[in-house]
């Protein structure tokens, strides 16, 4: 027997939503395909040319604006939603809009919440259209204190995205040769990941750099041939049920200078530093700081050019990020990343990454690969 | 030696789009990471919770408001560029964007063109706060004017785009066995789509659908074994130098019923048809009714419940879209799918989608896998 619960959260997360949306005084919550759709619907859209919007008024029932040849989505959904479908013709799919917003119930002036970061011009535009006389403000807030805290089926799809990408390292390891493009090496660990079980919307291509190239935080894969002398940061992860994992390690080929693996002995203890210091009620600021202070005592401070890390769960960054100047405290069941870094820029870089769960009384490292600098071939 | 042309397209690209803008009455362009971005400028950036937006004003140097930690990505670039960069702080961000805007010499109630399927409401406030009575109009057209054309160059990445995800998918179906789930199936094709030499950003994740669910559209791959008796639908595409490809066909399992035989066949003379109208000066909307007329009578007009195609290029969906009431003329260089289908809720579905470039006097079409119906297993 498979009780209500089990069959769909999607009921609970949106009661759960409504509530918020009172507490912050919107009337309406207005998301565009992404992962806060998929959390209060579990329907899944590609991002296109035509608009599709879902509407939660702080009362009453959900409503979906979509295209026709989507409408069968809405079929059997284990909750109540109102569909306003719409044609090919572009000059129709005001229609759906004003329909949809009407069907909502709310006052002309209501303070409707979307996602700055995810809804664009094209949906805007149409909810302005509808909703002349409403604001439309960021409801970053709301979202990120419903999705930041993870149940525990959301920590375990983490766990094995985490499990995955582990996995996956080892096996494109094991077919790395010196003189292997960056892009080789990205493209097997790639196939690695799909091998290893991780869907096939991995959350981002993985990041292969080395020498030069790895003193760039966001490097993209280059076709430059990995080689002797370098430093590799490898910054990739899976896909598991929508939740991903995000992990970096850094290697050596064959002999490095001393300074290379002074820097990767550093940033291995500013990355401890910064999970020991993870709980509950400390700041995210604090965990940046815990981090910072061992690369700024070791002298690279300037070198550390980026954040601590990045809260992670249906999307790869979300809330909580790890900066210093973030004071809110962490809770548990929020999850992000700790990955400090040192890049010396046309030298090399160093990076180590990790994912973090706050637990009720500390913070546990779901990832558990080594992090002392390992020495990749010539043997 | 290098010829300045050979090295950057983008000054000449930058130009025409000053020209466009001033025949517009645009005063500025402001992009944000994305296909048309990349096609200006040659630069690639991920799509974050960090702003990135380049403004292109009608009349001197682009500017380009971007995180310091991305900041290494302007040097060496072979055309002039202000760089406006912002720290960690989101506090401080709009200092940037201010002085890009102020540093463009734009009037205060200046026309800025945007694209509204990519830009988000995160950009457009920081645009708005710092040019407060400018107005932010759709740039669709003037961009699409510029990009559905392509050169010569772009046309051979499209075409070992094509050749590449042909070769992926025979190499996939040679490891296809009955039984096998929709995401076994859709996972293999990627790998193979990796292996053939396609960057690890795809233009899709591929869909592989069965049975009923190939009589959806915009299926996902599902957990359900691929069967005797199931039409199976494979959608998918391979990326080369940021150009994709787009194809679909459609294989029998077994033996399948023999209303399935006939509408693959029906679906395979309305890609024919389609193909063969399309040449310069013929509209789009030409092409679709082609296509549909021979669906229309067969008498399964109402189950083709899509538009015959889309142009591709840097996008998977771009200018020109193939749809009966698009009246725009097409014209040498433009590239487009032609993606017929039928289905039949409930039952199966079949799409058969080919790749096509307008040529001076005709149209070529790219990808040339076979159309009819190819049983699949058991044998």
């Amino acid at each position: 027997m498979i009780t209500p619960e089990s069959t769909s959260p999607y009921t609970a997360r949106q009661a759960r939503l409504a509530q918020s949306l009172r507490t912050f005084s919107l009337q309406a919550l207005a998301l565009n395909p992404g992962p806060s759709l998929t959390y209060f619907t579990g329907m899944q859209f590609h991002l296109m040319e035509r608009p599709v919007v879902a509407i939660f008024p702080s009362r009453g029932i959900p409503a979906l604006i979509l295209p026709e040849l989507e409408a069968a989505k809405t079929q059997d959904l284990p909750y109540l939603l109102h569909a306003f479908s719409y044609p090919e013709d572009p000059r129709a799919w005001h229609h759906a809009f004003e329909k949809a917003l009407q069907g909502a119930g709310l006052a002309p002036q209501a303070r409707i919440g979307v996602e700055p970061r995810r809804l664009r011009v094209l949906e805007l535009r149409f909810l302005e259209g509808a909703a002349p006389q409403a604001s439309f403000v960021s409801a970053e807030e709301v979202l990120a204190s419903l999705r930041s805290i993870k149940d525990a089926h959301e920590v375990a799809a983490m766990r094995v995205a985490v499990r995955m990408a582990q996995d996956a390292l080892l096996a494109a390891l094991n077919n790395f040769r010196v003189g292997m493009t960056e892009k080789e090496l990205a493209s097997e660990l790639t196939m690695q990941l799909l091998l290893h079980g991780s869907e096939s919307e991995l959350p981002f291509a993985p990041i292969v750099s080395a020498g030069p190239n790895s003193a760039n935080p966001h490097a993209s894969p280059s076709e430059r041939g990995i080689q002797p002398g370098d430093l590799l940061v490898i910054d990739w992860g899976a896909t598991y049920r929508g939740y991903v994992s995000d992990l970096t390690r850094t290697f050596a080929i064959g002999q490095v200078e001393p300074e290379m693996q002074y820097i990767a002995q550093v940033v291995a203890e500013a990355n401890a530093a910064g999970r020991a210091a993870a709980r509950p009620q400390v700041s995210a600021g604090e965990v940046d700081l815990a981090a910072r202070q061992v690369i700024e005592a070791a002298g690279y401070g300037p070198y550390f050019v980026h954040r601590t890390g990045h809260g992670l769960g249906l999307e790869g960054h979300e809330e909580p990020y790890i900066r210093s100047d973030n004071e809110e405290p962490l809770l548990p069941g929020m999850t992000f990343t700790v990955e400090p870094g040192i890049y010396l820029p046309g030298r090399n870089g160093v990076r180590i990454e990790d994912n973090v769960v706050i637990t009720a009384t500390g913070a546990e490292t779901l990832s558990d690969l080594p992090r002392e600098l390992r020495v990749l071939g010539p043997s």
